[in-house]
Parts: structure tokens; C-alpha cells; sequence
């Protein structure tokens, strides 16, 4: 078979995968040799294109004429692939440049994964291409697999591996060995591939071109991402929200551990982290998962079931244990298991034996036939508040015929997904082929069972992002305070100019006022009303607090004539070298909670907003949801509630509930001021929300250098 | 072979597993019917014991003698098995008491699962079992395998499930289900397997007599455990405590989602709940799992490696992907990546191949030989820093000979554990059995290979309970508070009560004194400085602060008085029937951190202590810990590390860390209180613990009635 899509048609990336001709270059004679298999592979199983083995020492490989040089074929080449030792792979592929090839895999290591040095030659790969219009994929890769074209650039040999039929899953990986094991898993488990691509050190194709194309590809239903680092977090993320308007992605992110870097926010200590790049991820349309296995369970399940209109989902069991553990799963992890609806549950009592057990769901026990099975699955389906099953069965029980099969592949007519639990040795091993064959996904515990429903569930939510309300700012103003503290040579925005900033935003602060002197302290605090809150002003001193450098609840002006001169001694002994510039007296917000909002510029998605809970909390629960700034309409929310933060903020025994709201809405502005403003680092901590209001009573900024 | 145990030793169970006879009553001659099926089980396969089929209404059973009723047979029968309706079993089972039976496995379910009714089929039984001494496995249960007698009693034909091979691991099962799965499991990965119990409704044999019995059976290596309810926790944790002293128990608890109950106190919402099982799970020598694959991975690394001394790990692979993936795991659950010594870089830099990658750990790359894993072996095997290899493996790779298998193997001469990450078709499969049957535990996840890690850590640990010093109390000052409330017929102590009893307790609070006037006010808050805490004092008013009833930060005397009428006034017009018995004045402790102590008695454990962050947070983080009442020495250090809240204690950015000695003191003080006295529930919230000391700032008991 051929791709389908005409001629004119072709997108540049198609000739990687439907090539109608093929170059070896570093092609060998010796069996066992990566350039050999890579031969044998292409020209001895189901691709039907030409092969060219390119080598000066031989004359012909595995049957096939063999050519000095890739300049020394005549005929038209779409793709060369190449195994050959780094130093020389700048010359060859040239060579292939100049003969008119658009497409190069290359499939050799011994690039930037060894080091500075020889990261050099991936650099004169990239300006190769550059320089003739041509698409690399690698270095360091097994390269691609398509399952029409039959094509595949692996060095593992047929008889150890046997490869995928066609369907429509398309794989995008980092890692060779996950793109090998998915498509292994896939075989077993009957998961049709559409294609695989190994993108190995990205010197040029990378995660963001194939998002792109696979996302344009009509047979590709859904699209599975491993990813060890971004190639460019922001634009990633801009492609996937385009994708997943109508195609689930569903992403794993490894290599997450980076060496913690020194920060002067709480903020900027994150950045590049995974939490962050989990938090955006979760936000960007895709379907997040944390393990490989993950990635291949929760992908198979979408690629074989038609998304799950809602969360309500019931179960069908003959296992006991295991629908037990799923249930207690379900409830975790928010999937409701439905309550039968009268009529249904009438039904299910006059139809099942009196062995069955029907209670928060259908357990038909070790007596469980097929009939059973199919009496259940008949009643349930045309209960509309059903939106999944999740079928469990012990295919060894004698009274159950293995014709079930039949009976639970026959529940796929009614559109509703289903999934089963099945597990054992070789008897029920056949008998889960013969399912997985059927169409229905199948999995040996209840975890992957309940996390692959969730998958289908997030399919089925509807991935939208309307453009937020610009806010309306007074920019003037924030770029008057910048402009300043880049004449002074600043990195730091003080207090009082940080506010100053948000308030241009449109974000409530404090009202504050800097007392130079105890008397000040009388008149300023009288006329903001009492209690106060009183914080020197220093831009030597980062943690006020530490150093005695806050003072709340002042409660007349006498206290805080007198805590002025306290504050000032306890600074002055503490940190004698410090500049005091005088006293904040700010009124302090009735009681809330403490939140902090924050932003870093992270290194993989540039402008981040973070929200947590704020004070010495951050640190010890580390509760923090990220999110790209500027922020969409409904994100700042979805930060909120990713939290678990956010159970303070709904009001709980009798407390009046935050006005959701009025934080997501600082929260977006924020966004704003950081995508405008040359910010680096900020935290607003804390920020007070009471159901009264929410105020920013302590910011700070640094600027971008 | 026969139990190697001799005829004097045996102990009352031993007859459930290595019977030299067994009477199957309920045995059919229809094929497909449980009772023909346990019938061909027993006698066509390799149990050597006698088979006695009975049945009223068959002369024979595949060729064997079949008796009307247990009374016919004249032999000796050491185990009765059952399949029949549940109404005529207790007739049937008192037949086999009458006939000197002593061991009987009732496998038919129809009992307390289908309701009330049913349950008193149960009863009879129990009543049975006591007056004939007789032991009883289920109903309800697919009951035992034996893999020395070869005896099991499941409905499963041969030719559908192949029984595994004898070996080290005993399973104790509450559902059939994941015994049948185990074992089916343990045969496919050559896990050898001892004993399997599937206890079903444990209407008198449980899983505190099974761990007892297991514990002293020399061929268990270790016992994994499946329970989805307790029998009784206190007892089960007091039986593990001792076993895991020399023999490691893997445990699973499913089942486990509770309707919550409404109760007075924080800490008495979770009485049964998973969370309290856990925390005291993990704190009585068995090691947690928290899925069935957890419990079967971890019991399979225990029963084929030796336990690991450390946490010091390296990892040896030709698989980059899923060794990131494992690296990100160890770090996230900390297990350490051994840094190589010099002389253990310089061996492997001078031994290996360029294309090895010698960072954090070795990567020998898709070109890997098997010499090069032989290399490497050899040289970590030297470094006396690492304690466990996680060793990943492809083997499609065409330079990797297949014979690698026998050098993974060699390295267990070394005695330092090694798990192996390898998956894929069937070519891979072949070569993973080979591993697996040279002792070699392997796992097609990286999250696997870590936890069986973890495992094989936790195996290693050693399991001792020092008893505490007991508390030195004055416990007539106790018990005095008590009788009061029980001769006023009251449920709640006041919070000056409860201070009392707690103090009795050698447990540190604030100073609290009762004022009835605004003048008294004034006078005792001069007597305890200031600022005072004050509070309404009312029996009923539960959350006090919720009404205004607390008032903090209280300054002088005349704020003090003033306060007096505010809050009587507030509590008068929220709650006017409230009974105001005054308003307490307590000295403000200085700032610190604001933890919970608490306790409950759980319906499975009795007398729980619980830790956590106070305040509000205990509801929104739910970062709560628990321990059996009275604690272990050691145990409340514990219980407090495994908290979040932890963090906040060890003293961030600057400040002084909380003696964690003092603050796990009190806890232990408390859990000798709650021991000794009629306590229900209790709620010390706040406790302000910080650098100077730790004292209780409120506190809510109520008796037990």
C-alpha cells in the first residue's frame, strides 16, 4: 500500500514515513551489523519501495546493487537513512543535499549525547540542512515506523520483532526503547499503529513539527508524546491546544529531576521543574500521564473506545477483589459509580439468578454465565446516566462460557466505551487476544482499567480556550516605576513600587505610606484606622520578617510611634549596614487566607503565573498549579481548584466561601503584567482573600537584566 | 512429598494444607459443577492424600468410592471440604464434627454476602466449629493450594490454570479473585509460591490466625497479605509486630471507601478509614502496598532476592528511556543513585567501550554487548557504597548476545540484591522467563523495578519495638475530672477540665483562668501579662471562633474588660439559649507552629493517636498521621516525619528548627491517656509547638458513654 494522500498534496514531513525510495548510507554486508538489519528490514519484508544500499566497499548487499556513494544513484532518492560514525555524517549527508534529498534519518549516536566536542557535527548537520531545504530526524534515533508503507529504519530483526498492524495511533517519542516497547505492547495487545518516530537529539525535526503533522494526518485518531525535555515548552504548548480541538494528545514527560537552583523567590525556584511543566500540561489540552505505562494504557483505550460523554460509570464483575479495588479507585480519582435508576434496578433483579449480587453495581460471582453477562449488559445499556463500563472476568470459572467474548465485544454497537480487567495464564491469555482483537481494551489490574476510563473521559471534555479580556491598565504608570529602577541600575522593585505596579494593573493592594520618622508613624497610622500593619523599608533587607522587620496588628498611635523606633533599633542591630528608608504602614486586611500569586520567566515556557496557598506554607506543601501567562479566560479557576488550597477557599464549617471569582480575576491581570512588563521574578505573597475582598499586602518584583 | 513436619509437632491448621485425607462433600458427577471439578482436582493430578467423594445420590465419581454422608466412611478424615447450599451446611458440617473431623473449608458462598438472613447460616456454624474443636477456612472462598501436598481445592480445571511451583511466598487472601490471579501470576514470572489461603468470610479461621501460623512455617520466606476488612486490627498489628521481626509481610488493604460519619471531632471523622489503616500499617513492620501489582512485585523481589542493606542504588542499562523514568522514581521516593567512587570510574572508563555513557549511572547504549554488562558487573560488584542494582535490559538489540542472561544471574553469587527492568514480544519473553527462573526479579515498568527495590529496602530494615517509658501522671487528678463528668451525666469536658486531665498527664498547656465579670477579667490578664487569649466558656458552643467567641492578641487590662463584654454579648445574640459560664483568659503562647494532636477510638484499632498541622489546615490538607495508642518509643518521632506538616518543623530559611523530641513527648503522653482513661475522642488544637517548648492552647475531650 501506498499513502493515500496525492502527490501535490504531500506535506514535506510525509517522505520520512511513504517514501517511494530509500538510500542506506553505512549499509554493511556483515549480518548483525545496524547497517545490514537496517537493509534486510527495508528490502526483504512489507515495504515495497526501492532500496539503495550505499557503500564503497561492497558490491552488492543482500541481493541488492550497492552504490559507492549516494551521488552515484541515478534514480530519484525521497529518503536516506544513515548509520555511519559522526565525523563523516556532515560530508554524506551533504552529498545527499546536494543530490537533491529532502528527508534524513540518521540513525548513528555519537553526537551532543557525548559531549561538547561532538556536538559540533549535529551543528554543521543543521546548517547542511538549512542550506538545501532538508528534514532530519535524529541524530541518536531508531528513527520511524509507518504502518501502510511497512516502512521501518529499526536495526531489530523481524524474527525478534514483529511489528504492528496498522491502526491509528501515531507514537512521538525521546526514547528508542519506549518507542520499540510501545510498539511491542502494541502488537501484543492488538493496538493498530499508524506511525512511530523516534526523535532522538532533534538537531532539526523536533516534537513541535510532528505534533503538527500527525495533528494534520487523517489517520492518525490519537497521538501519544514522550518527551525527556522541550524543545520550546511555548510553542509546544500553542500547537497542542490547536491539535487537541480535535485530537486527543496524551503526554508523558520524563527526566524530571533537575539540580535545584539557588532563587531569590519562591517562585524562581521552580523553574524548568517538573511541576510546572505537569501544571501547564494539564492545562494545554492534553491528557497527562505519569508513567509509560500510562501513556500506552490510557492511548490504547482512545484509540480503540469512542470518548466517555461523563464521569458516571458502572461495573460489571465476576471478580470480586478486583471491582472492590476499582471502586475504591473511582472514588479517589472522582469517576462516579451511578446509582441505578429504579427501573433499572427492577430489571436487573427479574432477569439475574439469585446469585447475583446487585448493589453499587452488578457483581454476578464465580456463577457467572454468559447469558448473565449479556442479560446485564442489555439492562444497563439503555440506562442513560451510564457514560462508561468497566467490565471485570475471570474467564477460568467453569460456568462461564469463553463465547463471552462475543457478549462483551457486542456492547461496543451501543457507542458507550467499554473497558475490561482480565488478567491469568495461557488459557485466559487467549481469550484477552480474542477481546483486545474485538476491539475492547484490556488490562491486568484495576488501576489501569479506572486510569484508561479517565482517559476517556478527558477525550471526551470539550478543549476550548477563548482569548481572556484584555485588562485594562494604566501602563503608563507601571512603565513609569520601571523605567526608574533600570536608570538606578536596580534589580529590585521595593515594596511600595511594586504596588505601585499592580495597582496600574488593576490589582487591589494595601493602602501604605512610609513613615521616616515616629511622629510620621502616629499621623499615618491615624489616618489609616486600626490595626496597622508596620514593615521597614529597606532594598538591603529580603526577609523582613527574619529580622523583626514586621510588625502586625498595631493597635493606637502610640504603638506605633513606638513600634517605629523598635522596628529601626531591631534593624540597625541586627544589620547594621542596611539602608532604612523609612517604615511601611499599611492597613492590615481583616482576616483570609493567605495565597501567594506568582510569576518566574520559566526556561522552558518563558512567563509562568504560579497560585498556592502563601506564607510558610509554600515551602513545607510545595501546593502550587502553574499556568502559561497571559492566562485564557477560565485557567486562572482551573489553577485555583487544582489546589488543594482551594478546599480553604470554598468555606467549610460555616465559614462564608472567597469569591472565586475575584482571585482568578488578579490572578489573570497578573498574567498580564507579566507577559507586558520586564518582570524576572515576582511573588505576591501573601495576597488576602476573605469573602470581603482580595488585596495584595506584600509584593516583590525583580526586573529582567 | 508430605509435610516434612512430624505427626507430634503438627499444629491444629496444618491438617487444612497437608491432609492425608480429604472428604469432598457436595462432589457431582457432572463436569462443569464445582463439586465434580474439586473432585477431579483432588484425585487426578498430584495431591497423594485419599479423596472421598460424598454425595447421597452416586455410587461413584471418576472412578472413586463415593459415600451417602461423611458418617459412611470408616477412614480417617483430616479435612472436610464443602461445596452445598448454604441452608443444609451446618447439618453437613455437624456431621463431620460428630465424626471427629477437625479441619473443614466450606467453599460455597450464600452466607453473610447476601444479607442479614443469610448471615445466621454463618452463626450456626461457628457454633459448630466451637463445640466439635473443630477450624473453619470460609464460607465463601475458594480456600487453599499447598505446594508440597499439591492439594488445592479450586474449581479451576488443570488444563486451564498450571499451579505454580513450590517456593517461599504464602498469600493470605480475602478475595478469590486476586489468589487465583497470584498464583497465576507467580507461575507465568517462576515465582515459587508456598501457601495460598483465600479466607473468604473468615467465619473463624482469619488472617491473624493465618500470619501466626505462616509466621512459624519454615518454608515461608514471606507472607503477602490481602485484607479488604480487619478481624481486628489491634490484634492483627500486635501478631505482625512479632512476625516481621524475622519475616517480612507485604500488605494490601482494598475496601477502602467508608460512608463518612458525622462525629464532634476532626480526629473522630476517620475512624475506619483507609488513611488511619495505613499510617498504622506502615508503622507495624509490615510494608505497604498500595495495589494488588505493588503487593505481588514486592513479595516477588522478597522471595527471590536477598533484602537490600541501604538505599544505595546504581542502575546498569542499554534501555536510556526507562532509566530516566527510574532515575526521576528514585529521586522522588528516595532512593540513592550511588556517586561512583574514583576508583570505580576509572575501572569502568578504562573497561568499557567509548559508546558508554559513565554519568550519573552506566549507560552502555543500544551497542552493548554482553562483556560490557560482564565488565560492569564486575567493577560496581566491588564498590562497597552500593547496596542494590536495578539492571535494564533489551535484548532486541542485535550486538547483545542472549546468553547475557546467565551474567545477570551471576551477580546474585555477590549477595547484593539485583531487579531487572526488561518487557517486549515473545523473543524477549523467552529470554525474561530464563531470567526469572535463575532467580532474577523482573518487571516491564520502571516504576516497578523501583518499588520491588523499595521493597527489597524495606525487607532489609530492622523491626523492633523498645517500650516506652511508661508516663509518669497523677492519675487520681484524672480520674477525679472524670467522675465528675460521668456523676453529671455530661459527654464533654470543658476545655478547663480538659487542660486539667492533660496536665495530670505531665502534658504542658497555657495558664487559664475563668472570668465571670469584666472586672475579673481585668485582674487576671494582668495576672498572666499580656497579650491573653480569651475565649467564651460554654458548654454549648462547640466551634467557638465561628461565633466571635475568641479574641486573640489582647493587650491591656482595659482591652481585656472591654473584650469581657464583647464577647459575652456576641455569643448572647448568635446563640441566645447558650449557657455562659464565663470567659477564659489564657496567656498567648509565642508564635509557632500550630499542630493537631488528637485521638479517636477506631472501629478497627481501638485507641488511635493522630498527628498534623492544626488550624484549619487539618481539614484542607488532610496531611494527618496515625499510631496505636499506647505508642511505641520511637513511634510519635515517626508518626511525625511522615507528615507534610514535618517541613515546617525542621526550621526553613533561618529559623530554628522545633524540638521534635518534646512535641513527640507529648504525643506519647497523650497516647498513654487516652489509654488509661474513658476517652472517646479528643482534640488538642492548638498545640503551639516552636523553638522555646510546645504546650496545648486548646483542648476537646469527650468520654466514652
Amino acid at each position: 500500500m501506498n499513502d493515500p494522500s496525492s502527490e501535490d498534496q504531500r506535506d514535506p514531513l510525509d517522505n520520512f514515513f511513504s517514501p517511494q525510495s530509500v538510500a542506506i548510507v553505512g549499509a554493511s554486508s556483515k549480518p548483525g551489523k545496524i547497517g545490514h538489519e537496517l537493509v534486510r528490514n527495508a528490502s526483504q519484508y512489507q515495504f515495497e519501495g526501492q532500496v539503495y544500499p550505499i557503500n564503497p566497499n561492497a558490491e552488492t548487499i543482500l541481493g541488492l546493487k550497492c552504490y559507492p556513494s549516494i551521488s552515484d544513484v541515478k534514480e530519484r532518492i525521497d529518503l536516506a537513512v544513515y548509520v555511519a560514525a559522526s565525523n563523516i555524517l556532515p560530508k554524506l549527508v551533504e552529498e545527499a543535499g546536494a543530490r537533491g534529498v529532502k528527508n534524513a534519518i540518521i540513525v548513528s549516536g555519537g553526537f551532543k549525547e557525548m559531549g561538547e566536542e561532538k556536538a559540533s557535527y549535529e551543528e554543521q548537520l543543521v546548517t547542511i540542512a538549512r542550506r538545501y531545504g532538508m528534514r532530519i530526524i535524529g541524530p541518536n534515533c531508531i528513527g520511524v515506523f509507518d504502518s501502510t508503507s511497512r516502512l521501518d529504519t529499526f536495526f531489530y530483526p523481524h524474527d525478534r520483532m514483529v511489528r504492528p498492524n496498522p491502526g491509528g495511533l501515531s507514537f512521538v517519542t525521546q526514547s528508542g526503547t519506549f518507542g520499540l516497547t510501545f510498539l511491542e505492547w502494541a502488537t501484543d495487545s492488538r493496538l493498530g499503529i499508524r506511525r512511530l518516530v523516534s526523535l532522538g537529539n532533534r538537531c532539526d525535526v523536533n516534537e513541535i513539527d510532528m505534533v503538527r503533522y500527525l495533528g494534520r494526518d487523517q489517520f492518525t485518531k490519537v497521538i501519544a508524546l514522550h518527551l525527556e525535555s522541550l524543545s520550546d515548552g511555548r510553542q509546544l504548548i500553542k500547537e497542542t491546544r490547536e491539535v487537541t480541538k480535535t485530537k486527543p494528545i496524551v503526554v508523558l514527560k520524563t527526566g524530571r529531576v533537575e539540580g535545584s537552583k539557588a532563587a531569590r523567590s519562591h517562585t524562581g525556584a521552580i523553574t524548568g521543574s517538573y511541576q510546572v511543566c505537569r501544571s501547564i500540561f494539564k492545562r494545554s489540552g492534553m491528557i497527562l500521564a505519569e508513567s509509560f505505562e500510562e501513556l500506552f494504557d490510557i492511548s490504547k483505550a482512545i484509540e480503540k473506545q469512542p470518548p466517555s460523554k461523563g464521569r458516571n460509570v458502572t461495573i460489571v464483575t465476576n471478580a470480586a477483589g478486583p471491582s472492590v479495588a476499582a471502586a475504591d479507585l473511582c472514588h479517589e480519582r472522582d469517576l462516579s459509580i451511578v446509582n441505578y435508576s429504579k427501573e433499572t434496578l427492577d430489571k436487573l433483579h427479574s432477569s439475574l439468578p439469585p446469585y447475583a449480587v446487585i448493589g453499587e453495581y452488578v457483581d454476578l460471582t464465580g456463577s457467572a454465565t454468559r447469558e448473565d453477562y449479556q442479560q446485564t449488559f442489555k439492562i444497563i445499556l439503555e440506562d442513560p446516566s451510564i457514560n462508561a463500563i468497566l467490565n471485570f472476568i475471570v474467564f477460568l470459572n467453569p460456568p462461564l462460557s469463553p463465547d463471552v467474548v462475543d457478549s462483551i465485544a457486542q456492547v461496543q454497537e451501543h457507542g458507550k466505551p467499554i473497558v475490561c480487567w482480565a488478567t491469568g495464564g495461557e488459557f485466559s491469555r487467549q481469550l484477552i487476544t480474542k477481546l483486545e482483537e474485538a476491539g475492547v481494551p484490556t488490562y491486568p489490574t484495576s488501576e489501569r482499567v479506572v486510569r484508561a476510563v479517565e482517559g476517556l473521559i478527558e477525550a471526551g471534555m470539550r478543549k476550548e480556550w477563548p482569548l481572556p479580556k484584555s485588562a485594562d491598565s494604566k501602563r503608563d504608570l507601571a512603565n513609569s516605576v520601571f523605567r526608574k529602577v533600570f536608570s538606578e541600575g536596580r534589580d529590585m522593585l521595593s515594596e511600595i513600587e511594586s504596588k505601585e505596579v499592580l495597582r496600574s494593573y488593576g490589582i487591589e493592594t494595601t493602602t501604605d505610606y512610609v513613615a521616616k520618622t515616629d511622629s510620621e508613624a502616629r499621623s499615618y497610622s491615624s489616618r489609616l484606622g486600626f490595626p496597622v500593619v508596620m514593615k521597614v523599608l529597606s532594598p538591603d533587607i529580603i526577609h523582613k520578617s527574619d529580622l523583626g522587620g514586621v510588625v502586625t496588628n498595631v493597635g493606637d498611635p502610640e504603638e506605633a510611634a513606638r513600634t517605629f523606633k523598635e522596628i529601626v533599633e531591631r534593624i540597625q542591630s541586627a544589620k547594621p549596614d542596611s539602608r532604612i528608608e523609612g517604615v511601611i504602614i499599611q492597613n492590615q486586611l481583616s482576616s483570609g487566607v493567605e495565597v501567594i500569586i506568582g510569576s518566574t520567566v520559566d526556561k522552558d515556557f518563558g512567563p509562568v503565573v504560579a497560585f498556592g496557598l502563601g506564607g510558610v506554607f509554600v515551602e513545607a506543601f510545595k501546593d502550587l498549579s502553574y499556568g502559561l501567562a497571559p492566562l485564557f479566560e477560565a485557567e486562572a479557576s482551573e489553577m485555583i481548584s487544582d489546589t488543594r488550597a482551594a478546599r480553604l477557599l470554598e468555606g467549610f464549617r460555616g465559614k462564608k466561601p472567597i469569591d472565586i471569582k475575584k482571585l482568578a480575576d488578579i490572578m489573570t491581570k497578573v498574567s498580564f503584567l507579566v507577559s507586558e512588563q520586564p518582570i524576572a521574578e515576582m511573588d505576591l505573597n501573601p495576597v488576602i482573600v476573605s469573602p470581603e475582598g482580595c488585596a495584595v499586602a506584600d509584593a516583590r518584583i525583580r526586573v529582567k537584566k
